[in-house]
């Protein structure tokens, strides 16, 4: 078995993003600049954007955080997107979701600029992603892509069992995998909450991808030897014999799971780190795409 | 084994269009108008095109039929197709494909103005279809829809196995039916020319969309009783028993698998004239949308 250690290779590509800003820097160009809203006082999501921040300083990209009020209007938020979407220094940005109730998400999000979409949640952002077109891939199903490609896992003819159909990561994923790419070319089954013997499915899989967010859901008994399975999920689940009272749970049972595995990512340290490099990445293609 | 009958339920569609068209007329308001460009004289585009515009006198919408020489520029035909976004008595266009080759295809479709692309070929629209969200669902994936609703094929938890990944067909195909939507909700793989052993996936599937384009693919020995099948391919195939030489083959061979069907659409007569259909559904719903 062998570990898809997303901690590591997500410093890995930070080191070469660095890189990538130090010579433009040595170049006389412009680093990227990543904007990034915040709207309320949600510890989960400053953790987050926090932690965006610090990612940038680390490889040299400029960044601000907009820190709004929870009370802040639809209207306000949208005008804020604006002066965003025409202030030239910003390459690009993201609103830190969820948002308080009173504001649709939806129309904060159609509200950004697509080339400046670096979550790539813009529907013509997502529609690039469903044609094949150069777009801004989103963190989480890019980083899933990159880690595969990293490890050298074959993708091409597998079947890969995709469960959950999120627009964020399930549904995206599934698309991703059966297109024609280097990781891609694959057998893609969705399943989802409606789905029948989901474990007669997970038995035919090569490649698992669990994304429905239910700790510890995917068991050895679901599985194949030899699979390769990336664990999506991360829950806080209650435990005692913890500090904190609480430990970080995937979606896969790994301790079990993996020993039936040739590659699967451990939770945390998986695709968590991964999600947070490739918003770099993505922010690193918007500064060079208006070069 | 029930006749997926795709010409009387376009003909119904189409009545009730007509129906709708009138009352339009009745409260005084502007009928929908379809305008389409086509570029150069290839015999099956002229077809194609004249087809949609007859259907449009049919059910009452003005249409405009635009033809241009196949010397046309690039830069010529996006003015053309820029006019048509400014022309306010234009709901929805298309521009009939394929294009000259000294055409770039996507750069034709990006030009189009989203609320204006009744094909729903635009990157915004295919990411709105992604995402659930309302928009021109592509012709022959919402005729599929349409008549799967319409003979109340039951396809939530079913196994439904797309064969073809084209961005057209096979892949919004896949997209749709896997999403919360009345019919949806199904469990889809898609397959393609790079998948192993497509045999053994068929044999598991509820329902089979046959969208791979090579005459008479799916054999009986593919499928298992009871199973529903969309059949999306439409190929000439010589045969001399004909006065013109050629018969129409889908991608299934009907007389041996239709046996073994719930339900089975014919060649002709089943996509073809819903997709025919859709097309004056997405133009009404583009003067809707305006009002």
């Amino acid at each position: 078995m062998i570990l898809l250690d997303g901690k590591k290779t997500a410093s890995n590509i930070k080191d070469e993003i660095a890189l990538k800003v130090k010579s433009l820097k040595n170049k006389g160009k412009k680093v990227p600049h990543l904007a990034a809203i915040i709207v309320g006082n949600d510890g989960a999501s400053l953790t987050y954007v926090n932690a965006k921040v610090k990612d940038c300083k680390q490889v040299g990209f400029d960044s601000t955080l907009i820190k709004l009020s929870k009370e802040i209007t639809e209207q306000e938020l949208l005008s804020e997107i604006d002066k965003l979407n025409k202030n030239n220094d910003i390459d690009g940005f993201i609103v830190q979701l969820p948002l308080p109730k009173h504001i649709n998400e939806q129309n904060v999000i159609m509200a950004i600029h697509p080339d400046k979409d670096v979550d790539g949640f813009h529907p013509t952002n997502v529609g690039k992603m469903a044609l094949n077109l150069p777009t801004f891939i989103s963190a989480t199903p890019f980083g899933i892509l990159e880690l595969l490609g990293r490890y050298k896992v074959k993708t091409e003819g597998k079947h890969v069992v995709v469960i959950g159909r999120s627009h964020i990561v399930g549904s995206p994923m599934s698309i991703l995998l059966s297109q024609k790419r280097t990781v891609g070319n694959s057998t893609v089954t969705l399943t989802h909450s409606r789905t029948k013997n989901l474990k007669e499915i997970t038995l035919q899989a090569d490649i698992i991808v669990a994304a429905l967010g239910i700790p510890e859901f995917l068991t050895a008994d679901m599985v194949k030897d030899n699979v390769t399975v990336i664990d999506v999920g991360i829950t806080r689940v209650d435990d005692t014999t913890k500090k904190n009272g609480y430990r970080l749970a995937g979606d896969v049972k790994f301790d079990e799971v993996s020993k039936k595995c040739a590659f699967i990512t451990p939770v945390p340290g998986g695709v968590g780190p991964m999600t947070r490099a490739m918003l770099l990445k993505n922010t690193l293609l918007a500064r060079i795409n208006k070069e």
